[in-house]
């Protein structure tokens, strides 16, 4: 995962992690120098990473992370040049030690850096609407129209061609050539991820942001949020129509035509050329495969694999479901 | 219920009432100043109350009102010191009342007394984006942010450090400390609640108001509306994902966890921690309580016992639901 | 078909529209001047027409348009005296003409004709917030309210006594007297039509618009889709709650009540008199008939007749459903 946005308030001495972990008697080098923090896949020495799951065993034995925040069950699945850091509940020490190297993608207030477009470069450059507003961190290409009343909040950047509509907000996203983006859509915001707690809920960074690929549409009173520790991905070509909620770190493939008020809850990956009928919901962590057809109002619990046809809730053949409900 | 912020027109003389009731003959004093409509457990002797249902007869036996608007069927359940007022359509009748006492309860036509944020005290005070606007009888707390192009419209009052996003309305709330409420969101406007009506549907006044306690998250795009003779009220902790309606009336406990694009009708319940997922629908004036778990897209429409997990649609126990659908 | 809206840029010689439909060797008489496309029941003879499906044999066989975008295998069914341009893809050819005649119906792009209302004439008829936008071609009647940041895009008729909230755009629509629209409302847009293609899908044309009558009220967060080949219509007095989608050609009748986050996919057409429960999903092009009542969660998928209380995913008689779920 490379994030082009947020900034790194890092490197930090292990030695502060610890102590911000509270964990005492490690016998690691105290004063190396942790530069992020990144999944086992992507981390090289001087970053530290973290395992909560015996799922992800096989990526554990070959991480290069010198460090790795884990339970005292998982810590024999680690590499030996890969010092485990024992704690008790290892998301919520992922999620603060996140927050110690990226604590700009924990809260997501207004974007007090946005001003009117006509006081920007882009005031030559972009047709523009009324009160538009301009983030810092934000780019443009060429021949593209914003709406009234829209704020490309800082972080964003936006290819030639794109077309956005009116009282449309987005930060934290890359926007390919050819896409248009239509009114009333909130793109980019942080997922709804945080751990609950009796006294108030700990939001956990959301470092991912959204990639739009080219043309795609989407359509008006969207939400798409960004990603927690990976991305929210719109392939190539793909519709969404009116009023659809995409979750953090869902991803959707290519040439895919989505319609209205469907709703994908976090970390899906949906494939290419599927089709998603109007109200549908699809769970969180569920992989659709390529040239699925999901009957409008239906409720998707469970994988689906390649070219099928499924409907009803919880989603079946649409064969078997025409059957059982004649 | 005690509302802060409509203007009560009243008194009215118990012989306008009647008037306007089309009521004749009633043997009352005519020259009786009534100061209010409310409910029969609430209403004392210098108000009027309603009795519409025999499922409340309890109560009527105990109020202190001494007028109320009932049905020739439903007087004997009144008693002596309060003088039942016969009508054909009780709900109707209070509609009309209340009217009477609360005109501006009816209609949300926009705040025309909203002003730019800049030219009030607020100024100094908060962070606030381009364009922000702040109606008549708003108070907010310290250490606040508002994005832009936001409404606060008339009767309104915010905590300390609240985050309130872009392009967001929000009018008879009272929003406690370290509340977020995300971007593009409606707050306090009226519920759903007219009489039908073959030429024009008549409205019924929202005297209500939404209350939103410590430390909630109201996510984008959602609409939360004011009560109509009772509050709505976000319980503490409680956070909201995308999308989300909340109804008239709609009470929800502490610490629970609502995720994208639910529903809830108008006057139901809903107990603390408890967790509903995505595309869920609660029917109204349904109870579900505490430690209660919803399944995504499940249609509730029969009161939930405390810790219970439920599924389906119609939701059923989730164990049943799994079983039936392997 | 009469849209007062768009643009015809006809007529064309029939001889231009064979080139682009790279239609070779028929036996016409090129110089004819083409119209305008219109479907099979109100084109005259200077207009173009087309058949798709044998549903539409009788209105082909009754239809005056002199020359009709068709199959080789419908070609049969039509009058002598008009000739068949034979395609493969008839609605794509159809599309394609379309957007030769009313090339401003395909994209919507936000509309920068709009200026600030107090530059306008209206600046002393309407009552409006801040920040209020208008567009070309807009007419609104006397004694109406238009709410902050509410854009009136291009082709707009607004009646008398009408109430239009915040944050609201509206663009190609036929608002009547008596109309409340709410907050961070989308009536008029294009619809989500288009054909899928592998590199860009292709939108076609929407040449409808959306008809408002009297008396109907819109909630907040909604949208309404203009038509693409008819207009989309909101009967008489009918009531939508909050976060209701509507899209393309559909049309409701009269008194008809819609509670929350109801969707009703393309084409599809409600009666009078209808009671539609919260989140209930229509499916695209089906009829409900008059007098129906539709549980909230409803997924239909079939036709419903007159007089018919129906409930489920797939909606049957509510009898049937509450007795296969108590």
């Amino acid at each position: 995962m490379s994030n082009p946005f947020f900034k790194n308030k890092g490197p930090f001495l292990i030695y502060d992690i610890l102590n911000f972990l509270e964990i005492k008697n490690a016998s690691v080098p105290k004063n190396f120098e942790i530069k992020d923090i990144k999944d086992l896949y992507s981390c090289n020495n001087s970053e530290i990473t973290f395992l909560h799951s015996k799922k992800y065993k096989d990526l554990a034995q070959k991480t290069k992370a010198s460090f790795c925040i884990t339970t005292e069950n998982l810590k024999n699945e680690l590499p030996n040049h890969c010092v485990p850091l024992i704690v008790e509940n290892v998301l919520l020490s992922v999620s603060n030690i996140t927050s110690m190297f990226y604590p700009n993608a924990i809260n997501d207030d207004f974007d007090d850096t946005a001003i009117d477009i006509s006081e920007t470069d882009f005031k030559d450059k972009v047709i523009f609407g009324k009160n538009v507003l301009i983030g810092k961190n934000v780019s443009i290409g060429e021949n593209c129209k914003i709406g009234h009343n829209t704020i490309i909040e800082k972080n964003v950047s936006i290819g030639d061609n794109c077309s956005i509509g009116s009282n449309t907000i987005i930060r934290n996203s890359l926007i390919s050539n050819d896409v248009k983006i239509l009114d009333n859509c909130v793109v980019g915001k942080h997922g709804f991820g945080f751990f609950p707690n009796k006294n108030k809920n700990l939001r956990y960074p959301h470092i991912g942001i959204v990639i739009i690929e080219e043309n795609c549409e989407i359509g008006c009173g969207s939400t798409i949020d960004r990603g927690s520790m990976s991305n929210t991905v719109i392939g190539k070509n793909t519709f969404l129509d009116n009023q659809i909620h995409i979750a953090h770190n869902v991803k959707i493939g290519e040439n895919s035509i989505i319609a209205g008020q469907v709703g994908i809850a976090g970390s899906s990956i949906i494939g290419s050329n599927v089709k998603i009928g109007g109200q549908a919901g699809i769970s969180g962590h569920i992989k659709v495969g390529n040239n699925v057809e999901i009957g409008g109002g239906s409720g998707v619990i469970r994988n689906i694999p390649d070219n099928t046809k499924v409907m009803g809730y919880p989603a079946k053949n649409i064969r078997e479901f025409l059957r059982d409900n004649k």
